[in-house]
């Protein structure tokens, strides 16, 4: 069976985003005043082919932990559906 | 009303994206050989003050257009949710 998986990576929230804060001031200069606490990480979509949902969890659970997201300062989560 | 923006902005469909397909040969490399199609694009949150869930919509728009994502390029979606 084949899935899609949809997977955010995202800095965790005691570390500095240098880049969201970046995008923050950049709003206001836009005169996008009441956005605030942008946070910037990565989105990654990936096609999986496993024999079980559950299967298909666990690979992109390892996916993740050895490939996409560095744990120290990132966190990850994602979806996954069927297609 | 404050509402907490999930923004996604993905290289679009018909442009390669190398940073992708590096992933997808890593994954192979690590031996998770069904992972195939990988797509790698930005994640951004943000909070929003707004009077309504239509103006918040309306400002993240803008704020994709302008700031967020290169439309020649890119896309982008967006949930919104009351916070």
């Amino acid at each position: 069976m084949k899935f899609q998986a949809e997977i955010n990576v995202m800095p965790k929230k005691e570390i500095l985003d240098p880049q969201g804060k970046a995008v923050s001031s950049s709003m206001k200069n836009l005169g996008l005043t009441t956005i605030q606490n942008v946070r910037i990480g990565k989105h990654i979509s990936l096609e999986i082919t496993a024999d079980s949902e559950a299967q298909a969890k666990e690979l992109v659970d390892q996916a993740c932990k050895n490939l996409l997201a560095n744990l120290i300062m990132e966190s990850y989560e994602f979806t996954i559906v069927a297609c």
